[in-house]
């Protein structure tokens, strides 16, 4: 193997990885996909063929330009705009997933902003943005980010944060690294539930910006043990 | 095999696996049935005999009519009928599912509707109508769908839509496969999951009858890529 | 084997098999026991020696006369009284469970009763009764069914129900066989769930009482199929 | 094996055991982590390297001091202090746990005190007390138990009790022995999803601190069976 070779080989490797932990633990379902810039060529982005994510394989992942264009043959994802609209305005961005976490969706369709309750949430920032589709498209859309022009807006929304989510749809996450998204992916879904049932039982006193700031700094350097963790997980269930 | 036999043999399996997915992802317990139109003589069904669903295999499909009555020996269904009556009301149905969904359950005994929050719900229009067997029946009945009568009146509250509740009972879902009405089940459990966490945490904001329109259309190609996940997750379990 | 170590074993073997089926549906966790009536001596009743459950085999059976009192040496559960009591004042019962039953124990610490809300939960009756140890005892006690007073008004309490809930302990369930009581601890955790859901989403229109008693004539004529299915699940994960 | 490696195997096969059975029922996930105080040397204590709890082996396990400091070169948990301040602090502690309990989280961020509904929780006392961060650090920090100060607070916060909440945090749970932190921790999280459903379906009847106090001595003894549950529970999984 070239290096070239090893090094798109093993970025093939964490993409499979980080589908297999996100089904496992719950954050994805039928839909969805994860993608990453290519290291060697920041103008593109490695992304799975149209698949069921439990079916993907290194063998799958086919590259894009940053249009959301590929010269394979097999069938893309309708969003992979989505993903080209992020890496283009965003290039402190090396990964991207959407995803229908299913606790963060209840604050897709309604007005109570979804914000960080523990030191784990810090790197959502002070409130999560939220793109409403009928702001620009009006209220007769598919409700879909299969455009250029609607996933430019999404990625307007998402501005310098970590995660948008899409009005009555699902979420958007960004980081630099797979295992950075795979990390505030797993830690939104916490967050999201555990704000839900604190809503429920009393009144919520949120992370203050300072502790944002702080908290999410600290909290950021410890990925790795995330993913550790994870892939034990997918290990114990002969899954890896 | 003759070509009538293979026919037969595919959506035996299909019920099959159908039965299985729907247990495994916890649409289905120990009641429930789903059922499929036979696709050489439209005027006949298949449907399980009366046995719990995680024991039914391909040997277990009974032939009905669109009376619901069948020439085969053993026990069928005591509520076969909800089938009948809507294959005989809607030739474009092809399949039907009856459950206790129980994140639906709530809105089979609240007078709250179960309305789509997200574009994987369009399917269930506007608000998905409910079958109040007080309403011509009294209140003393077994709240069961067994008659004939009965069941006429659930496929009159169906009407044209994909799926009705029975007040205090369960849910029947409809399609024209096998594989939609799955994805039709999954969904709709999803959504009532989401509606249920919503109408906890604040205002909600409904798919618009355009969403749904334009929404639906777009997610009902999506079918088989649920399917082929529900099915390698029955083979990572070594259910299939 | 003689006719009569048949007919023990048969019930020494539903005893742990149901232990099994109840920690795997989630019923009973650490703490909890299911007894059952000798059916050649009414005056006696088999229940575990003092063990956690996921432990129990056939071996672990004793017999208690209707004071709760075994002549057996191994450690016997605090709480027998409560399975003693209840056979001596319900002669029709012939199984009796103590759980801590997880959807169910917010009705045992709030003023909302628990009623039933689809055919399912019609056994409950028309509200499920509260044992209130402070009416008699005080609010010092240990809130344990461990005397006989304390059982003997748990008995009371009961009535000629199916089921009576221990203010801040747990519930006790009773029926005419072993698969009967499972049955109805399955229902009554799933009745119990969707209506804390319901509670939240609308207003609840709980089943009248005649469709208590006609659904739960309905439905009592379904136990097998319960105990089947649960059984099969038992042998997929390889359980049983 | 001289008797003094003995006794300090078991102490570490102990700790491996129960982070396993916190990961299995779900009371620890990516972070947390569980010490115990040398029997043989009541100035320190045993507590794993930095890992991800589902790696740690026997061979993880360090020796601190008081101070939360070891003379072995391999990486140390930063929240070590919150261990070693709480040795310090109660000489009848002898197992510390910190965790992100999911169902606790939400009584870590509102205004309404976790308090014991059934018998299992009496040991919580009448109320958990929560240490806030912001009431002598500001509300700058990055919510964490990072220093000796804070971690002193915490201790303080504790005082007598069993269990102390971090703002915005998480649990810290305390005992005379690592089977009684197990249960504790287990059961802590069966009463905050128990009150959490009550507190929107009703009016809550909390335990009185008469109960608290006869309950919680009653209770106390039976923690072997709960240990002997999950072990058994681990061995069904292939996880021991």
């Amino acid at each position: 193997m070239t290096d070239s070779n090893a090094t798109r080989h093993k970025v093939f490797q964490e993409l499979v990885t980080a589908t297999k932990i996100l089904l496992n633990e719950g954050i994805l379902d039928t839909f969805g996909h994860i993608s990453a810039r290519d290291p060697e060529d920041p103008q593109s982005f490695f992304l799975a063929q149209k698949l069921a994510p439990s079916l993907i394989t290194t063998g799958d992942i086919l590259r894009f330009n940053l249009d959301g264009e590929t010269s394979d043959n097999r069938p893309s994802y309708l969003e992979r705009y989505i993903h080209s609209e992020i890496y283009k305005a965003r290039p402190d961005v090396n990964c991207v997933l959407h995803s229908h976490s299913p606790a963060v969706l209840p604050y897709c369709f309604t007005d109570t902003p979804l914000r960080p309750v523990t030191h784990m949430g810090a790197f959502m920032g002070e409130a999560v943005p939220v793109y409403e589709i009928r702001d620009k498209q009006g209220d007769e859309t598919d409700l879909f980010g299969g455009g250029h022009d609607v996933c430019a807006d999404i990625a307007e929304s998402l501005g310098g944060q970590t995660v948008v989510l899409m009005a009555r749809h699902g979420v958007v996450n960004v980081g630099s690294s797979i295992r950075e998204v795979v990390f505030r992916a797993f830690y939104l879904e916490q967050e999201a539930k555990a704000l839900t049932a604190g809503l429920q039982i009393g009144k919520v006193k949120y992370l203050t910006p300072g502790e944002v700031k702080t908290a999410g700094a600290l909290v950021g350097k410890q990925i790795d043990r995330g993913w550790d963790h994870w892939s034990q997980r997918l290990r114990e269930k002969g899954l890896a």
